[in-house]
């Protein structure tokens, strides 16, 4: 179902998005002694791959639900992609985030027309308290990553990629949530049931690596890392957990200096300003050992860093 | 001449080059108004259009001529670009540079398997330098401009954007020595004669701009300019000026703030690292009144760029 609904989801969403370029990386390519491209979805509206997910939620809510209003809970990409849908489809956006949240990050959302709700100290207070709004006003409440039409929206990353990639390719997708491995796995393996899917994670948060491995979710304490995009506990049903299973080939943890190390490759030679969970992508994509004939995919799945942090990277480019 | 070996010229040259994305500009075509595009060239090969020209002018040469030595005077783009064709293809290559050089250059240079050879105090006495020695030696010299298979190779960057490219479309190039638009212009023209083509100068070094004003090959007294790439004397008896002279429709200078915010724009929200050169095409670009429903197109023809300048550039990002 998410493969077929793919194709019909990147017609709708086509008005609205880029098509990202698959590049060459000659410098990772000679690096690692194959055929190595990268998916640009760091360029994409919103700069990151969450615009997909969100915009085919939102043109998948009936105009009422849409008047009523959505709820979201995030800071980050997912919540700057809904309000961003909602703005661009008409609708009422709500964006919950923890009371201490940077002015920088909330004007963003709020440039993009949501409402700002503070609640709570972290991003699990403000999790709950949406979800709970949401249930007693009855109002849409938008996983990032626990819903089909998302995972569907996501999956159109891989669609777009079909006739430029084959069966001897090994696609590396850094994970979270698991929603954008979960639709890309579906689509490319429908197409090729060869292909080989790379779930990558910071080892200081795999946690759907681990829940993977566990056959149930499980939390795991928070430490920080490099890759804020895919931080954050997992909801406990998530479906994503079983697509993962499913479709996931291996799973490669990167170290934080490895992720470091990968974000200044790509600012430095290929020239490309990503954020860390595009670069956990790249740097498990330089330690995963496979034969050399293999060609490789790394996606750059967004590139929203913070200014400071590219600052210190750029440092010793 | 040009028009028709560019196609020729561009089978030849494919199997050592990458075919660069054209890639849309959301945020350049909302302030702008109009459709943008940008031609990635800053991710070639070398991280410049310069291994097009330099490749194709080492293809066309005899094995003997290869073997005796290329001598080149740069130690930017065109003498890397040059370096790495004789790498690639065998050949000898020297590289004139001026005594003061920095090493981080000349190892560079040294790097690509090129030798280095010290003159006089300034790029003019090297190249001087280096014409006396060619023609003492019965060596060949190597123009970044002034060479017709040089020009040929610069033009295949148009012949590979030409199913992208219409009728209606505005295209803007940096010019230094007018290889690359004198190339691309003839391209361009051929097939779709309606085109229209920018030159896009530094206001500190726009040496063609006014000696295609004035008739005659100018000598302006140096002016620093972020546009390095641009920048320094052209030969007196260029071909490049009657080229430029028929094929630009018009001339845009930018002051050097001017490229600086290019620079940024196009670090902080298009999330590529470029040379001053590329901001000079992005920032006449954005100067440059025309009816909002031509579209635009502008050449990011290198990446290229000092690490202390780039890390200034962010500063402010």
């Amino acid at each position: 179902m998410i493969a077929a609904g793919s194709n019909q989801a990147l017609d709708r969403l086509r008005p609205y998005i880029l098509k990202t370029p698959l590049v060459e990386s000659t410098v990772l390519g000679s690096k690692i002694g194959c055929r190595v491209r990268l998916k640009c979805e760091h360029r994409q509206i919103t700069g990151s791959f969450k615009v997909r997910g969100a915009l085919n939620k939102i043109l998948n809510l009936p105009r009422q639900r849409l008047d009523e209003g959505v709820i979201v809970a995030s800071t980050g990409n997912h919540g700057a992609a809904v309000a961003y849908a909602c703005r661009l489809i008409g609708g009422k956006c709500t964006v919950v985030v923890p009371e201490d949240v940077s002015s920088t990050k909330a004007e963003a959302v709020e440039k993009l027309g949501a409402q700002i709700h503070r609640f709570g100290s972290d991003g699990s207070d403000a999790e709950r308290f949406a979800r709970e709004w949401a249930v007693s006003d009855n109002l849409e409440y938008i996983s990032p990553y626990n819903d089909v039409d998302v995972i569907v929206g996501q999956s159109t990353l891989a669609t777009e990629m079909l006739e430029e990639v084959d069966q001897d390719c090994t696609v590396y997708v850094a994970v979270g949530g698991g929603g954008l491995i979960s639709g890309m796995s579906t689509v490319l393996k429908a197409a090729f049931p060869g292909i080989r899917i790379v779930g990558c994670s910071p080892e200081n948060h795999p946690v759907m690596d681990a829940s993977v491995k566990a056959g149930y979710i499980v939390d795991l304490p928070y430490r920080p890392t490099l890759s804020d995009g895919t931080a954050g506990g997992l909801e406990h049903d998530t479906i994503t957990l079983p697509l993962c299973t499913a479709g996931v080939d291996s799973w490669v943890r990167v170290s934080e200096p490895e992720i470091r190390d990968a974000l200044r490759l790509l600012a430095g030679q290929e020239r490309m300003i990503v954020e860390g969970a595009a670069a956990v992508a790249v740097a498990a994509m330089q330690k995963h050992e496979l034969p050399p004939t293999m060609s490789r995919v790394a996606i750059l799945c967004g590139a929203n860093i913070d200014r400071d942090r590219l600052k210190r990277i750029l440092d010793d480019v």
